[in-house]
């Protein structure tokens, strides 16, 4: 029930963020370095979720990986 | 182990901006209600992380959750 509270909160936060980069295609204001991190590290916690069986982790890291890995395409592409 | 590598990665990606923060108390980038989100979902998170017993879910968002409380409380304070 928490984890399902934590899974939506955080992916919500990060959903705005993620809207106005797409619509924008602004990055000035995100590193590439520490966003690649973001990414990678997102990604192992999508696995880490699957390894413990979590859902709750899967599905919120899921979600943010998508859209992290499309605002680091952003990023390359309009550096 | 790849939660411990998803754990540093998410952790250390975010450090760099709450050191930002702190150090030049600027929190114009930072929106009060997503971030009043990622705080509470961190802290979810990390009471999800205690009642499954993982380890690498409590570390990493025990540390996130102080700078992220600390950079909301720096929101608050110089908005």
């Amino acid at each position: 029930m928490i984890g399902t509270i934590a899974a939506i909160l955080t992916t919500l936060s990060f959903l705005p963020q993620a809207y106005q980069v797409i619509k924008t295609k602004d990055t000035s204001g995100i590193s590439l370095g520490m966003y690649t991190m973001f990414v990678i590290g997102v990604l192992c916690w999508l696995i880490h979720g699957y390894n413990i069986g979590d859902m709750n982790l899967i599905v919120a890291n899921l979600i943010t990986f998508v859209f992290a890995a499309i605002i680091l395409g952003y990023k390359i592409k309009y550096k």
